[in-house]
């Protein structure tokens, strides 16, 4: 039982884009729960673009070091557990780090219902879901008929949140990068239009494809997309800001879009910045909508699972490279 | 009573900083007043930072062409009228233009109060007192105890914001140019704190002005401004967008403030863009409440008040370089 859990450590901090040569693998014995604590054992590692935002600084949890076992959440299973709130075999998601077993509070955990797939967990009813549905609905607050608009539309994100706007009767156009993705869009997810930011002049794509303007835009990218959408917002347009993967692999940015304040003012716009766990309190009632929804097919989960712990480093780099369609995961066990 | 209407012409539209030598006078015939419109002589113009945004493009009215009539709005009184909603003798607040005479629609105008001073009409129950109070009140939504802090804290919106909030019990800091303007806003305003944005670095001085961090920004300029409130600002704070006169008198801005979207994202904050006019419809209610902060003396007014047509150009290029303390007109008659 000795120095059998295996990690993967952050060696070092990125200066400039992350590669496989930040992270190193170490073995440890497993741990020992302390009281309130549960021994779990990791399941899927889930991938988010956050992960890389930890490592510029403090965010909405502290920056990453050198040498720290990298973070991230999983799902979860119980194997022992020192705390009243939940027993061996619950399944939970906690943020255990890359590691093939962690020991971590109870407090602020909860035991999942075992669905099938249980990966579904990590996507549409995980962060990922919750994520799309409260910055759509309560951030973008769509309208039927009003043109809705979302970047990284074939990520985990992206692909829900235009979904569930096709659900409120909007007109919906995705940004992704490359073709084959954005035919994906169109054919399986059923948005009516695509704009391929590799292609070239996004603000003008956007114009081409949004020829009434844009009421709502899910921004998950930030940077010259998020400029390119500004320039195309109507009058009391909205935009959720929920990330900007785009600014995250390099150094802090130098500069912030063309438009603000600007277009902000002139066309009355409201930006709202959201982290999901702010809408945890009305988090059974969403869960229990999407459920719904992908029961009665109106929303296809896409899942992009990758095997073993050794795999989390280089899927980390691909899905900030825009390599995954759908929602990026880690099969530990 | 031929050429008897004087008038200031944009001459040609500046490419960089606005001087005088971009307006010339020009001498016209009084207009005659069609079907529906009224003959208005111009008592006093206001001045605004938005007349230069004018001349950059297309904002919420159409961009200024050189040869114009420089556009702006006014105190004037009804000479003649062809209009069944007014009749001589009645004051209005119309986008007269730089002259001494102008013949506009009656639609969209509404007779104001004679109140004393007149000039109040421009200030604080005009669009400077209306801008500050939705602007603040709707967008901004202060909560007593929490920390506010207004760009062009001196100038005619800036220093009618900070002094609702400190009617509605906020801790309020004032940014400003110049120790002169800084003083003022706390011996005579009663500001808690100034900072004095020509002294350097204003992303510190705010952290050591707001030593909890801000909760409402009203912005007044964009640019460095914005970015240095940017990063002092709480989880959960609010941004009113009112204008962003640091970015009017030159090209358009090459680019935005930093930390757009990644702090608006990881402090949740909410953004809101706005234009005055959209709140019209609560304007008997706003003034009702401006007019009793006004006669109780909780609210002081401050105007700058400059005599003559022919000062109109120098007027506004002052405004821009923020010479003025309260606001700004020219006395036409």
């Amino acid at each position: 039982m000795s120095a059998d859990n295996r990690q993967i450590v952050l060696a070092q901090l990125p200066q400039g884009k992350l590669g496989p040569e930040h992270f190193a693998v170490a073995h440890t014995d497993r741990p020992t729960p302390n009281e309130g604590e549960v021994l779990l054992r990791v399941l899927y590692v889930s991938l988010d673009a956050a992960n890389r935002a930890w490592m510029q600084g403090a965010t909405y949890r502290s920056a990453l070091e050198a040498g720290n076992v990298m973070a991230g959440g999983a799902l979860a299973e119980v194997v022992e557990s020192r705390a009243p709130s939940l027993k061996p075999g619950d399944l939970v998601f906690a943020d255990t780090g890359w590691q093939e077993w962690a020991a971590v509070p109870a407090r602020g955990l909860f035991a999942l219902p075992r669905l099938e797939p249980l990966t579904h967990l990590l996507s549409v009813f995980g962060v990922a879901g919750l994520t799309a549905y409260f910055g759509l609905l309560d951030c973008g607050r769509p309208k039927a008929g009003e043109t809705v608009v979302v970047s990284a539309a074939a990520g985990s994100v992206g692909s829900i949140v235009g979904q569930i706007a096709k659900i409120k009767g909007c007109r919906v156009v995705g940004i992704a990068g490359g073709s084959a993705k954005c035919a994906l869009l169109q054919t399986e997810l059923g948005f009516d239009g695509a704009v391929d930011y590799k292609a070239g002049d996004t603000r003008r794509a956007l114009r081409a494809a949004c020829p009434g303007g844009i009421d709502v835009y899910f921004d998950n990218v930030g940077g010259d997309i998020l400029e390119a959408a500004l320039f195309n917002m109507n009058t009391h347009g909205r935009i959720a800001c929920c990330g900007a993967v785009s600014q995250y692999d390099g150094a802090a940015p130098a500069h912030g879009p063309r438009g603000v304040p600007g277009l902000i003012v002139t066309r009355r716009l409201k930006l709202t910045g959201f982290v999901v766990m702010d809408f945890y309190d009305r988090r059974e009632a969403a869960l229990a909508e999407l459920q719904d929804w992908v029961r009665s097919g109106q929303l296809k989960v896409r899942e992009d699972i990758i095997a073993g712990l050794e795999s989390l480093p280089a899927a980390l780099v691909g899905l900030l490279a825009g390599d995954n369609v759908g929602k990026r995961m880690v099969k530990v066990v």
